[in-house]
């Protein structure tokens, strides 16, 4: 694909529409929006602009459609997927002018925000009403609610309330091609024509720009009681979560982390202090809400009679607020503390949640094969398991040549346990390549011609998702 | 749009694919297939083609491509939007022999199915090993799973569990070109490229054939309890809705239903009795369901609070499960009894849950203005109400002429309001007319792009959804 650079007439074209203010050219803005979370890739993009309503996205995109001007939309930068990396220059459309919470309906249970919102700023305002938001990823107190929808993003709550997509009901965007449209309507069920909303969902910015999103709201469950369960084996600690579900419990978090992501994590959050047994080698953090303490205390019950058939150590009730905060505080910081120990990939595997155990092992043997560590941790009640490969000791020929077959060979495995190369974080620019592994041509072909009707000259985030 | 009729030579073809014995030719079957449950229409198929397989669906799909033969695949024929009716003849194929549950996976809580599974079937087979699959429409009796997955299907319990979209996970499709796709994988989330099962699901099949679907499944909740309120002012037991759930209570079962509809029906259905006081004027049917008794009670006590605030008369208690059953049994029957007392059309409208009492104010004002009668009922808990219109004494050339003219005015109602034209009975053909209220010329542009994208020769349920 080739794209044009950016003219000065056609960087005071989008000047116009913006605002001077609004368009940032100084390395040190472009350095700053070159990269999100991911690694550490970095790619510069030509002029930084910050628009602040639907009308200038529109006409930003209409420009750089006739122009063939890649942009890369963006949002907190806190993607994992590198989905925000300016791959080919081009223009950085920033949504973080447009972070209006517009109305909280209370009538409807309902909330229309614009895309620049982050995401605990809307629970706690959801909150603060009665109402609950519930997706909640790690990154909450930063990402924002726009890359939240364009990468279905979920978090520890999706295990009992589901993810991003179960909460939107409609969307305004801005087409490449200058229309602004909604894609449905502000109603809990809809048969009314193709669903244009859930393709929107998880699109990775690659067909369109999501200017506001209608979500439904549900009341904030009244209690919650969370607990920390040691196992000797990790494993086992796997085959305890089906076995919880399979009794008919349904917990609003179950999160495992392996021994050496609770480590790190403890050497990296100094201010959180626990004593673990040496046996210990993996966690799992449970926690159950609901409006009735009596219900949820006979669940915890439940929950403890189970782990104890798969080896449990001693289980860690969290009884007060500040206890609750500092056991979610370290499940909500491992990505960080493992990135802060080593170079790594994050690899965002989900299974059917009963064959986390074979994942789990099946990721160590490969891990032996090719020679690399990884340090697994995620949302175990959804049989999502993010493993974090680092690099620690291997050379940059086997990172760079070897480990990619480890990670396709991990992949395999997913597929054929039924599960697929990415729960919450998207495909992006690091994991496109692999794509294979779970589609056929033909499901790719589709998907090329969905991106071919809504985005015809190309410019919407090019390289990710697809080569 | 130009179809070829089907010659000898095709139709031996397509009988070397499923056997001679699984393709009907004589007037008594195809007038059979020549209708759904959808007022008084017929089209006569020219091919009734019975297929046992994915391949064998794969297979006559791509024969129909490569001789440009309509296809109309049709479930139990239980729709009301006309999605089944053949309207251009070619082959009208049934997936009634791929009726087998494949599989209940209690390990993880999924169940993978053919499309031709009875609904209550599947229900009764989930819930004999504790299993829970909650979407219900009317007709669960008889209609087909595959139906329900392509005009994604509600019924009274989606106001706590959702539609039939909130369980899919990934439906393996028959494509109109011949191939066979997977379009997900069996994971509770998914952000791996676009979101192809979400697409398929309410397409009314113009974009392939659905051949198997993976649902997940959740515990089967142990108690429920049934409450029958009765008021004297429809538009308060509207606003009565509203506010149960601004109080914080998600009812499993939520339904409206006018006098007439609750009068009608106890005519038509002989063994249930219920004596109505002469001032009531609709009824609320609540159901709130979940594994603890002392909770739900609590939650009627406090609903009984709220619905006295609205006017409510006496409400009954369905205490005991034959009372129970009498009671769903009225509110399944209601769309039958109304379709037995005169010639009618059903309106499937739906708005913000909060909007009911200005949609059911603004549906009887239009009514006065065209010269009908409508009889309203529905899912209010998710602002799903169904209007049926009925012939009654207005005149042939009012019902063709004007009626269209008043379901206009109701469907700008409706948009005006937040809402779409279809909830959960999806546009088929005697919607599409009306999509313009509620779509953009690009959005729909759009959607026909995606539809050329899956069927180049456009063979799938031509005639339906699009113009």
């Amino acid at each position: 694909m080739h794209y044009n650079s950016i003219t000065p007439e056609l960087s005071s074209k989008i000047e116009r529409v913006v605002g001077k203010d609004n368009v940032y050219t100084s390395n040190e803005d472009l350095e700053k929006y070159s990269h999100d979370e991911t690694e550490d890739f970095s790619f510069l993009p030509e002029l930084v602009v910050k628009p602040a309503s639907a009308d200038e996205v529109a006409t930003i995109l209409k420009i750089c459609t006739e122009h063939k001007i890649p942009v890369t939309p963006s949002g907190a930068r806190t993607g994992l997927s590198g989905g925000a990396l300016p791959l080919f220059g081009g223009v950085n459309l920033s949504l973080e002018r447009m972070n209006k919470i517009i109305e909280i309906d209370e009538r409807n249970l309902q909330a229309t925000v614009e895309p620049g919102v982050i995401n605990q700023v809307f629970h706690e305002a959801c909150k603060e009403k009665g109402l609950f938001y519930p997706p909640d990823p790690s990154s909450w107190g930063s990402c924002f609610l726009g890359g939240n929808l364009a990468l279905n993003a979920g978090g520890p709550k999706a295990v009992k309330y589901g993810v991003t997509n179960a909460y939107v009901l409609n969307l305004e965007v801005a087409l490449p091609t200058g229309e602004i449209i909604w894609t449905g309507a502000n109603v809990l069920k809809n048969s009314t024509g193709f669903n244009l909303t859930q393709l929107m969902v998880g699109s990775e910015g690659t067909l369109g720009v999501i200017t506001k999103a209608v979500f439904r709201l549900i009341p904030y469950p009244k209690q919650n009681l969370l607990m920390l369960v040691p196992f000797a084996s990790a494993e086992k600690a796997c085959e305890a979560v089906s076995a919880i579900f399979r009794a008919g419990i349904t917990p609003s978090g179950m999160e495992f982390m392996e021994r050496d992501a609770i480590d790190w994590t403890l050497k990296y959050v100094e201010d959180v202090q626990l004593l673990i047994g040496e046996e210990v080698q993996a966690h799992l953090l449970i926690e159950v809400d609901g409006d009735h303490e009596e219900v949820l205390f006979k669940d915890c019950e439940k929950i403890t009679e189970i782990v104890a058939d798969f080896d449990a150590g001693e289980v860690l009730f969290a009884d007060n607020q500040n206890d609750k905060d500092a056991l979610w505080k370290l499940r909500r910081r491992v990505g960080e503390a493992v990135k802060s120990n080593s170079v790594y990939k994050e690899e965002d595997t989900v299974v059917p949640r009963a064959e986390l155990p074979k994942l789990l092992k099946g990721v160590k043997e490969i891990g032996a094969k090719y020679g690399f560590k990884s340090v697994c941790y995620g949302h175990a009640g959804d049989g999502n398991l993010h493993v974090n490969i680092v690099k620690a000791d291997m050379s940059d020929d086997a990172w760079e040549n070897e480990l990619p077959k480890g990670i396709r060979e991990i992949f395999e495995l997913v597929k054929s346990l039924g599960g697929t190369i990415s729960g919450e974080h998207g495909i992006g620019y690091v994991q496109k390549d692999y794509l294979d592994v779970v589609f056929s041509d033909k499901v790719l072909d589709l998907q090329r011609s969905i991106k071919q009707a809504f985005d015809p000259a190309g410019i919407m985030n090019p390289g990710k998702v697809f080569n």
